[in-house]
């Protein structure tokens, strides 16, 4: 304990930092990877039915109205399902519940920028096994994170900030080789086009894998704060009993998530349309010379081309200025490539219509 | 790690059971300390003007506005404020902040129940002062605990599930001989009839005073899970800045309690009325032999009377088949009491009516 009171794990920690979050009507906002368009108008209807009074009691302890919804949706039992704040509160849940403090736990560099600070923050060690030139995982990752003792092991698929996506194959294969736990984050399979990647049934009868979803990018409701995860009982049950904070869900965020999710007809219209986007991003952005990695997301991370003159960083900074955010990492292995997120076309537009003039090629 | 995967302190714990909360229109509710009222119209206003729209993109992370209203309130600054989801949020960040894995926490007993659990998920230890007779602290209080070297020590206050008050002189003593820290949980406080009864400002400008605030009793808000903590900058800024989950409050809730604390003219109403309805339900009690520790929140445990040959859990059975919830412990401390919330006129009225032929009385 040092003399601020705060343990050593957490003194030497630098907090998270998210992505820009301003709050200005004219701002294009492609910096963290939100929906294009809002949810369901029936999560609307939802909403227009709650009333003060009803938030007198304490909301159901344990999201069973969402949780049904959620099993009947993916055709498992809702024993197999948690609702969490986020996905965040179920990446917390995991390393409390399953991961003693010294422990390994083992993910991918790059990958999602919070895992090494949970992490941290549980006063266990992140060990990175580094993902191959094209971003995909390499032949031995589980013999690389099974050498570790890698209690349990973080995989973001479609990865992020690539947006690359593993087969299914591919992972059952690495859940049954690997000795811990193996949580896979789907915080972005809502656009995978591919209709039969579906690791639910598979995750909820399984030994070891826990799936994170997330209704902040696929449903658009990044304000809401709800995810949910799925896996075999014995991996939920002392999440849902034991570690989850007792009302972790307030009653607004059940009615609406639950509305959200059953609404699949609008959601899949939308992940379509979104996807449809993301081609016509991609298109534009490659023939001014950037470089997308292949996505299975609602980003696309796009090299800066190498002609250039203007760096990504400068460009990320030119963007803002003209009140357009994309988002720029200074890692150097991504230091000439910008995340954007999928807009609506006409942010698109805009985009590329700033573009042009910033790398000094004349617009369309 | 079992065979389950869990961590040997989880698999060995039994999770906190909260409350009955049943869904039921025609339930009487006097089981788990929800406000009698509703929250105030302007928070019903405030609910109203929220669109789905507003919900697609990420929530303030460190919930700003909300933080600068409850600064003002309590005129202090911003940075000595973190906004949480419930109280129960906060007590998991002290303890993950502050306290080593191994270490002892004080409390008293009896105490809040939850955090021994919540200790004991931090795989810290539970070291327990006993109250006096007259459910107070002892004179030695400090000394056990410094002698325990406890890195940080939880008073509820006024107390659960007693009611009693311990004086902020008292308190203030306390945390000027204290070690570690003292984390005072006021989560009833907003019924304190003493409005010179206020921490927050000493709190603030202290070296090792944290108070946790709700807006579940006071502001009848128990369904929008919110709550804060008032401390010295450094003590709030490792939660606010490094162990809190990244957008822990969603949009909706931020906007409702925001509204909710900054209309006190209602909420002073509100606490008016509830103690008045408290005194009403200590006087009735009273006169049918129930011996009421004297209570500074929104509930009373009751003694049954002596002579009565209906056990505490009988009647809380009794009034259960009626439709009507109260909250019995086993504890063998207070076996022979039942903890009543303060309900409204006609809900107390129906909880008398009830008890005078359980306990074999003809009603007044």
């Amino acid at each position: 304990m040092n003399s601020n009171f705060e343990r050593n794990n957490i003194a030497e920690l630098e907090g998270y930092v998210s992505g820009e979050q301003r709050n200005d009507p004219d701002l294009i906002k492609l910096n963290t990877n939100e929906n294009a368009y809002p949810a369901s108008p029936q999560t609307q209807q939802a909403l227009e039915t709650i009333n003060i009074e009803d938030l007198r009691r304490y909301p159901q302890p344990t999201s069973d109205n969402f949780r049904r919804a959620a099993a009947a949706l993916h055709q498992i039992d809702p024993s197999n399902i948690i609702a969490t704040r986020g996905g965040d509160e179920l990446l917390r849940l995991l390393l409390t519940t399953f991961v003693d403090p010294g422990a390994a736990v083992g993910m991918t560099d790059l990958t999602y920028s919070l895992y090494p600070i949970l992490t941290r923050i549980q006063d266990a060690h992140p060990f990175a096994v580094a993902l191959t030139n094209d971003w995909k995982l390499p032949l031995n990752f589980t013999e690389q994170i099974n050498a570790e003792s890698c209690q349990l092991t973080f995989v973001v698929n479609p990865h992020a900030p690539t947006g690359t996506l593993t087969s299914a194959a591919d992972l059952i294969k690495i859940s049954n080789n690997i000795n811990g736990l193996l949580v896979i984050d789907e915080a972005y399979v809502d656009f995978v086009e591919d209709p039969d990647h579906d690791l639910s049934r598979f995750a909820a009868n399984s030994r070891n894998v826990v799936l994170l979803r997330s209704l902040s990018k696929g449903y658009g409701l990044a304000g809401l704060r709800f995810g949910y995860g799925v896996g075999p009982q014995h991996l939920i049950e002392p999440m849902l009993r034991k570690t989850r904070d007792s009302y972790n869900l307030d009653a607004i965020s059940q009615a609406l998530a639950t509305a959200a999710i059953q609404d699949q007809v609008y959601a899949k219209e939308n992940w379509k349309r979104v996807n449809a986007h993301r081609e016509e991003l991609v298109k534009e952005l490659t023939k001014m010379g950037f470089d997308c990695i292949p996505s299975q997301a609602n980003f696309v991370l796009a090299t800066v081309p190498d002609a250039s003159a203007t760096s990504a960083e400068a460009i990320y900074h030119a963007l803002r200025t003209e009140n357009l955010l994309v988002r720029y990492f200074p890692d150097e292995r991504i230091s000439n490539k910008l995340r954007i997120t999928v807009g609506r076309p006409e942010e698109q537009a805009r985009l590329l219509a700033l573009l042009a003039p910033i790398l000094g090629i004349s617009a369309a």
